[in-house]
């Protein structure tokens, strides 16, 4: 019974709620009392009697004996074992021990669980934590196990601690920061996607940034202990508000919650004295409260409903100076009206500074819309001469013959035949019969100059007047460093170096953002400079908060923020993003290698925008805490057409 | 003129010296002096006026200008300039200064010069040392460059420095130590083959062990200032012990040695009046110095030079249970008369404790060599058998025909027939009349194990007497972390993985030993327990030496010791490798990406042995620094076939 059915939540995977239990060789009753009557979704459960150790089998050994399984794989349907069973391997099991025989019958026992968890077609197993800090021959035996794998998933329980001490101290036994645990296992076995995280969540939580990293994990369940519940006053179990604030985090991140623990809320036996006769499962109450958190969440707003397809999905970015946009397309951006408005507003105070009060009737604005597409910055130029009471010339130029149709009949229709001149050509070879005052274009990708605006205005601004006004006026890309484990295994799968080269338009969401972004490129217009150069080098430095722990860094999140004119701009970058526009999702710039960075050691990044005689591209590297190779050299995998 | 013609080392590259020069109009003046006068085999020359820069150059710019080049292409012809020409990049290039102009200039220059170079054919050109600790532009430069060369090298001058002060001390100015700007310029630029590093050899040397760390670069010059030089008694110039040695070492390595700086031992004009009339080079004598070290070098042994071929060259291991070994393979083997020395003496041993002197004419000890070959082993055994008095009955056990025939040949022409019985058969399938006294067999590989003497074993022990003797006694394979650019190189030109995951049987040669070696699997026989298990897992941490600075780990060494007989061992682990013994090159583990190893953080690697039904395969991978993807998963790329 999932945990609710509102707000646009229910496509998520989080809905489900899991409850661990013992070995039980009743496993219909174990449903029955978990499922049926405890409400719960499904159990994690052990699959073999956990008292079972290969070296203790009498006779030859290994291959004549019958596992201790709980129960045959009749005992429910496949569908039953599928939907509400996630395998709990034997938790005794020490991979990493110096006692040989425990190590080999370790060995042997997880690959006899999971070959039984693949026969009953679970969808996951749930691996124990490491014993000690050292787990290579673990994640050596996982690794391979992995390979024959094709839909069960793997979760390795780790729990939820990092310790507020320097992380230096590492002769100390216990584990300061279970990330770099995590961290190890999953490089160790080559970040396979089919290998997630299950995190233990204790009484004491982390701190806030130190949480954070975990958003860009691949975290498929919050274990919460029952002990990490305080007591309301009416006796019922609840959580403190950091540990609401996480489950949240983990409801918007499609991890499920499962409960384990024994009951520490024993509500009095008065209460429960109307449901006589069934046996009550005394871990509902934690059920409940879970429902309830999940119930709270805030609906999805329309937008976020549309999006959610496109989380943390890699898309190509569009390139309409070498391609022509197709209807969809422009019908998508057109949509955009907040960004109409704020080109509106710019227009406007750019045509009151152009043309006072007093001279209104008699000047005459001559204003070009460079790439004009469908005409939505022509209506709102338009509409801004209105506003302004400021007479306008408008010169529509639009390189893609299909927009120009839409163009001419949009003219038509509204009676602007007198105002609006249309020009079907290219603005950087179009012949302008005279010089404009305005030159208002929007060409911007999500990186800023990534669809080539620098070079497009270039070629159009021999056409504006030598005091014209270019809207925008500047723009400047961002980049931040980002955990972002799914994209980096999509980018993966593609098994070439193209695509670790390639820069995708993504709806960021499990992405942890490690330090806040900074700037990278700036482009002026108009640039009368007698030299222009659009390429562009840039050095930065990004430092983890201190109480942050290490991070893994997959990629870059590349955002853009535009000054239309004066005060008026328009962007993505998170700080300072214009609310509720929808046309950019930010770029995602992969590593060919993700770097491990711990708040004593900066993370240097370097990127470089060249440009050819026939392409634009973007090249990139790290070059500390350790030298990564450069990225997209010469733009072998990845450029812009010119 | 090269340096010299003796000892074998005329087929080494570091015969050739160079010299250094200022920029000339005049080439065929400038090779004149120095190479018919002055003996040197080529220049190290600008190729472009220094005073040369192309933003101050007139008019529209760099489109129409001529570059300031040292004469035209026709001067010399096309062998000359290839074969007595390094080019020399002009040294005021500096591509991460924060001027922008003289950054745009330096890559301006930067790409015609090595333009230039192209079209003369040049082998080589030398790129002036990083101006500072930053090279991240100079290096995305230089790579995006790299990619389009086809046979022209580029040698990155860097000098030869490291101040012994714990290079934490980030802060200062100064380079603490040159390995570390090389290593940033080379992993930027994807650890390419093209690009290899000539030393700056300075008047002070760092360490002894961090100069080691250099031996497997890809040091192509050493490039040794006047100013390194010391006065001999009669004035002339010599080298220090220290310098010698290290001269030596880049001799040893195919370096060539560049003579670079102003004269400074100026001999007195009288000594020179004989060769009054031409213009004497004041360089010669440093020259004359150099080719007298080179003249002075050990000649390489008949075995040396016959390896010489060998060296750092990649093979497949060989797979001798599941191929049959060819004619020239027995043959190169059986003429490695140590290692039947050595086998000789251990069975000699063996009869004696088997047999005491007063029974050594009744006794009959039966001897079986499993896996006899052609029969080096039959005889050795014949001989033992001779030297110690003792009765002998052979059976010589061989899987593969082709081998037999010659056995029988063998057994024919030397009158063995009494004594040796031939068994066409696999050992692990042979069913003996009798059990042996001693089992003698040599299926040891590199890695000890890794031909399957150990499974070999186990199968034939059934015919081993419960008190029997097996010779070898034991095993025990060994690994030390490397620095090998050259194997590295080689490893990735595959451009697949299965090539990094794979062990190359090899005469390593230019590598850096980072650490002694330590042991890592022990085989021992016979092995009567009831569960024979011949996995294994191995857990290793190596430390550099303190002094020895950073350096990148490519993978690991790998050698045996085998323990014939008490105390009769035979191996190839360095510090106790058997004298004089050829039969088997080390092993090489690649690693997928060179890990970087500090003397402050300890190399954690793991080695595991694994073993199916049909094969046995080596996995490993590093966990600390960095955790590394495990290697060779379910032996998915490397394997022996049982």
């Amino acid at each position: 019974m999932p945990l609710g059915e509102r707000g646009g939540w229910e496509r998520t995977e989080s809905r489900y709620c899991g409850v661990e239990t013992d070995f039980s060789n009743d496993v219909t009753h174990l449903l029955n009392f978990n499922i049926s009557t405890g409400g719960f979704d499904y159990v994690l459960a052990p699959l073999v009697d956990p008292s079972y150790r290969p070296s203790l089998v009498e006779g030859n050994g290994v291959d004549t004996q019958v596992l201790p399984v709980c129960g045959s794989d009749l005992v429910l349907s496949p569908s039953q074992w599928s939907s509400h069973v996630v395998g709990k391997i034997s938790s005794w099991i020490d991979l990493d021990s110096e006692d040989e025989v425990l190590r080999m019958d370790s060995e042997t026992t997880l690959k006899q669980e999971i070959a039984w968890a693949t026969h009953l077609s679970l969808q996951a197993c749930l691996l124990p934590t490491p014993k000690g800090k050292s787990c290579a021959n673990y994640a050596r035996c996982v690794n391979q196990i992995l390979q024959g794998l094709t839909t069960l998933q793997l979760w390795l329980r780790v729990p939820l601690v990092k310790s507020e001490g320097d992380s230096m101290d590492d002769t100390s036994e216990g584990l300061n920061d279970s990330w770099e645990l995590w961290n190890s296992f999953r490089l160790l076995c080559e970040h396979d996607s089919k290998l997630s995280v299950a995190l233990d969540v204790l009484s004491t939580l982390p701190s806030e940034t130190s949480l954070g990293r975990w958003m860009g994990e691949s975290v498929r369940a919050a274990i919460l202990s029952t002990d990490a519940f305080l007591t309301n006053a009416r006796g019922y179990p609840c959580l403190s508000k950091r540990h609401q604030k996480l489950i949240a985090g983990f409801f918007d991140h499609a991890a499920q919650v499962v409960i384990c623990g024994k009951p520490v809320h024993n509500l009095q036996k008065p209460l429960d004295s109307s449901s006589e006769g069934t046996e009550k499962n005394p871990l509902r109450i934690y059920l409940d409260y879970v429902a309830y958190l999940f119930q709270k969440m805030e609906s999805l707003s329309e937008q976020e409903r549309i999006e959610l397809g496109y989380r943390d999905f890699l898309q190509a970015p569009l390139q309409p100076l070498m391609d022509n946009l197709e209807a969809q397309t422009y019908e998508t951006f057109e949509r955009d009206s907040v960004k109409y408005i704020q080109y509106q507003r710019a227009v406007e105070k750019a045509l009151v500074d152009r043309v006072p009060d007093e001279k209104a009737s008699e000047l005459t604005t001559v204003l070009m819309v460079v790439g004009a597409g469908r005409g939505p910055l022509v209506r709102a130029s338009l509409q801004a001469a209105e506003e302004t009471d400021r007479k306008l010339k408008v010169y529509a130029v639009e390189k893609n013959p299909n927009a120009v149709v839409t163009l001419h009949n949009l003219v038509k229709m509204e009676g602007w035949e007198d105002v609006v001149t249309i020009i079907s050509c290219d603005m950087r070879f179009w012949n302008a019969p005279e010089q404009a005052d305005i030159l208002v274009s929007e060409l911007l990708g999500s990186f800023g100059d990534n669809e080539l605006s620098p070079e497009c205005l270039d070629g159009a601004q021999r056409f504006l007047k030598p005091d014209g006004i270019s809207i925008p006026s500047s723009y400047t890309s961002f980049i931040q460093p980002i955990t972002a484990s799914k994209l980096y295994n999509d980018v993966k799968a593609h098994k070439d170096l193209a695509h670790f080269e390639t820069a995708y338009v993504v709806k960021l969401h499990s992405v942890a953002k490690l330090a806040p972004s900074q700037s990278v490129f700036t482009f002026t217009h108009p640039n009368f400079s007698t030299k222009v150069n659009n390429q562009r080098y840039k050095k930065l430095q990004f430092s983890l908060p201190s109480d942050a722990g290490s991070a893994l860094v997959h990629g870059f999140a590349g955002y853009f923020d535009s000054v239309l004119y004066k005060d008026v701009h328009l962007g993505i970058e998170p700080t300072t993003a214009t609310p509720n526009m929808f046309s950019w999702f930010p770029i995602f710039f992969p590593l060919r290698k993700p770097v491990e960075v711990h708040p004593d050691t900066p993370l240097e990044v370097h990127f470089w925008r060249c440009c050819g005689s026939s392409k634009v591209w973007y090249e990139w590297s790290v070059s500390s805490p350790t030298p990564s190779p450069m990225h997209n050299t010469n733009g072998r995998s990845y450029w812009v057409g010119l």
